[in-house]
């Protein structure tokens, strides 16, 4: 068993054109022996967001801490707090953060693709 | 993409002689077309806990509100809000509220087992 606070994690920093104030930490993943899925948190600093992008694997999402809005469909969805989401594989997804506190939420991708 | 807070979804209550005060809900799953794995919210309230058990599949939690204490190898180890756990398939565990509001926790499974 692996009992931690999420932030013990490594963090990796993103910073480029298309993503901006993102640090991501695998918490649990290969190296723990998770052989089907992998759990990542994600900070979204104040004005930071994720790439918009698609790929194969799915995403499952809570929300953990801020407000947040994501990109569904064309229209920004606001999410708080205790909001979960589901993105199937190759739909396109954006995530925001739209408060001044940073947008913390944990996302659980399959084995197989990068873990971060 | 299916966005909703997790108190939408569907509550089903535990109470017998090994849970007490449990309420699981099924946020994300095989009905939304997720394939892979299953996330599944849990409320304990003040002195509930979920029984002590063991079984093949594995959980990766992360605690999203209140104070808990989980069984680790005989050991009750505290975990509050942003801490994430690992347990492999086959280890025993059991998680209990350690405080006066109710914990919350994200738990996912892989596909193949009873989702909640």
């Amino acid at each position: 068993m692996k009992i931690m606070h999420y932030t013990e994690a490594e963090p990796k920093h993103f910073d480029t054109d298309t993503v901006k104030g993102v640090t991501g930490r695998v918490v649990i993943g290969k190296a723990d022996g998770a052989k089907n899925f992998c759990m990542r948190i994600f900070e979204l600093s104040s004005g930071g967001y994720s790439p918009m992008h698609s790929h194969e694997w799915e995403h499952e999402i809570i929300i953990h801490a801020g407000k947040g809005e994501i990109l569904c469909e064309g229209e920004w969805v606001p999410v708080t707090r205790g909001y979960t989401v589901f993105i199937p594989g190759n739909e396109e997804h954006q995530i925001r953060n739209a408060g001044d506190e940073p947008l913390v939420f944990a996302c659980v991708i399959p084995a197989g693709p990068p873990e971060l």
